[in-house]
């Protein structure tokens, strides 16, 4: 036995050596990233078991990847090598729901639309809904600062997390945040820890905010004939002051796989379809988005006639990362860019398709200007890889260039982790790297990912 | 000269040295708290001026203290020994306003409500209402992570801030966080510096989030003879997933207060009034939140029949505190704990008014279960002011017992920083300890606030 697995022994944890194992554990959702060769794997129980992990691995000085469901886009939760792969997927219960404070606390592994379900007695949910909200964690969640579809109305996760127990590198535990709705004692550091992805530390508790159910909700789809008249629509639909509850683009090219995986009537020969979504006084606010649609050039407008029409909708919109991996492999990348944006950042990734020739297709987060450009490339054609990679990197360098940034929702990881280096100023990236040193003094945690090593 | 002054001078700084001058600067709107003796004021009027006293103060190891309006209650502002006051609140441009980003760009002396202001011509407002609205700066609302009466529904300063510009301890210009929607580019630096109370550097700039302006709204008076029942209304509302947009306490004492500054028919026999207001669907909401108080045991729920009898209603409560300090000297306390706990907490606080011989009136953002006891003292009398002071200290351990915490959102400063040590567990107060030295290795920024020196 290794002297890592001998020392995880005695420290009362058992880790898994088997290297099968640790492979189908060593990834995530993200594409263009190599995994190192971990050492071991822990499937932590407790705060106390992440605590001895943390322990061993400070003292050896062996890196500590946190995981949660591993869905993650950007290989924040990818294996480097001689590492500890810290599965916390396990430590999944909701720990109690406070229907007047509107608060849960969560063990790091329970699953996102759990949380919903759970609170919906109290007429209460979870709000912030990535599109993976069915398979991935809300420690996951946190660790990346995930977004979603409902952002545009109800804001991102880090406006959600009140408090958070992590286990430092050194293996201390630390509570931070608050569980009261207001709170400024000292610096923000449930907040630091939003987005840090794993580098700071492991989180083992949260306790995140709950907003009433909306009433109801009302959704259409606008059909645009061109990127142009859609980019009106939505900077027509911010600049009124509407406040749809989701505002999502989908393109041509997911229209149109879309209607291959299972045809559905949707308008293949148009160039973007627009789906909104009002829950504040529905009637009211879609009828002024309709006429906002048609007055920017919508080609036709139709409501979903019913929840089952407007699930449909949503159902498309949702699977439309699904229609494109039939195509290929699909390397998704995500950039916000300003709102007013969105039809010039269409047309130039459509040049850039051109140019590389791949096939990019695009679905947004229109209302936030949180573009996901979904290239397809045959993985088994280094050519083919190479193309998608330059189209990759064209596009987060077309972000930058609008004052947008390289990640809207998905982070850096080992992804962008260059990337970051050109969003901000060397000043901040300094800054980044002491707020490190001084949490992580050794460098254990999740090394390599977020700041270039 | 004073060689801090032949150095500000080299560097191109105007300072000024008049005592009379830096005395009257010398304070923020604490009490309980004693102002050193600073060296110099400088009136930056840019980001050059900020950079230029940085390199200074860093150059002579001479603290700095970022002073906006000066209108914060914990003594962030307020001035330590030998140092430059630094007030950048002649920096008071709004630089752009972006009505499809809904964003604007703001210098740090910009009056809050002056967005909202600049804002209104295209349908939008900055949300954030601290009381102090009409004078405070949005630096100083940013450093100090105000809140206000809006935050029930509407969030906190935190989750408006998109970007900064600051200056650190060094001199060097930093820029962090974004102008897009979303996005999640490294560790959340713009955040760590809200509620940093200038102890990490001087916000420069500001980009902070607009919101669509409601479009009408419908306010009401709850008349409650006991707390128990206004206690019981708010958790009932909380509770049933209403959405006040304010939901504000004035307890008897301030009622009182409030009708010998000014006859308006307040009930002056009533143990609390409840004022709420709806901006949603305002009647359905309305009549819901009347129907809760009614059950509640309301003695009398009456509408503003106008937006001038609302307006008048808003006024009161704006004016609880000026009422109050026709009494004497008022020690404004600042707590926040679970909402199911604020009619024990009204209780208490009464208890402990009782027991310390001194008047404590109550008002508070109810929803949020923030409450601030406002406590009169005779400041020229020792004992009077002893005994408001253990008053003060005994309310913020009623909160931690409650697991609540010493500050809601006027921030911890000089007045607060031995309690933000029995607030937080030691771990985490390490870790803002390295935080802090790690922006800040010389201690010039702002010594002695937040953390104990």
């Amino acid at each position: 036995m290794s002297e890592l697995h001998t020392a995880l022994t005695e420290a009362g944890v058992r880790a898994v050596s088997d290297s099968d194992v640790i492979a189908a554990h060593s990834v995530d959702h993200a594409r263009l990233v190599d995994p190192g060769r971990a050492a071991a794997l822990v499937r932590a129980r407790s705060t106390a078991d992440v605590q001895a992990v943390l322990r061993v691995a400070s003292e050896l000085r062996v890196p500590v990847v946190p995981q949660g469901a591993r869905t993650g886009l950007a290989g924040s939760a990818t294996a480097v090598d001689a590492a500890i792969l810290l599965d916390v997927s396990g430590m999944n219960e909701i720990l109690s729901i406070d229907p007047v404070d509107r608060i849960a606390v969560c063990q790091p592994g329970v699953i996102n639309a759990d949380i919903s379900r759970a609170a919906a007695e109290h007429g209460l949910r979870y709000a912030p809904d990535p599109g993976s909200w069915e398979i991935s964690t809300i420690g996951g969640n946190i660790a990346t600062a995930a977004g979603g579809m409902c952002c545009v109305k109800y804001g991102v996760t880090a406006e959600y997390v009140l408090g958070l127990e992590v286990v430092l590198a050194s293996g201390e535990v630390m509570r931070c945040g608050r569980r009261t709705a207001k709170g400024v004692a000292g610096y923000d550091l449930a907040r630091l820890f939003c987005g840090s992805e794993g580098t700071l530390g492991v989180i083992t508790e949260a306790t995140v905010k709950l907003s009433p159910v909306p009433a109801g909700r009302l959704t259409l789809a606008a059909v645009f004939d061109s990127t142009a008249a859609a980019g009106r629509a939505v900077t027509a639909i911010m600049a009124a002051g509407a406040q749809p509850s989701l505002l999502e683009l989908i393109d041509d090219v997911h229209l149109k796989a879309l209607e291959e995986l299972r045809p559905m009537g949707l308008p293949t020969d148009a160039a973007a379809l627009l789906l909104a979504a009002a829950d504040g006084d529905p009637e009211a606010e879609l009828v002024e988005i309709e006429r906002l649609c048609a007055e920017a050039g919508a080609a036709e407008v139709f409501r979903a006639t019913d929840e089952t029409e407007a699930d449909a909708l949503m159902e498309s919109r949702r699977s439309a990362l699904h229609a494109m991996e039939r195509l290929g492999t699909v390397l998704v990348d995500d950039v916000a860019v300003p709102r007013s944006r969105l039809a010039e950042s269409l047309d130039r990734i459509r040049a850039t398709a051109e140019r590389h020739g791949v096939l990019i297709g695009v679905i947004a987060h229109a209302g936030d200007g949180n573009l996901h450009p979904n290239i397809v490339v045959d993985a088994g054609d280094e050519d083919s890889l190479a193309a998608g990679r330059a189209a990759f990197d064209e596009i987060l360098q077309m972000a930058l260039s609008m004052g947008g940034t390289v990640t809207g929702e998905h982070g850096v990881g080992m992804l962008k982790r260059e990337w970051l280096e050109r969003e901000v100023d060397p000043v901040n990236l300094a800054v980044q790297r002491r707020i490190k040193e001084s949490l992580d003094p050794l460098g254990i945690m999740n090394p390599g990912k977020v700041l270039a090593g």
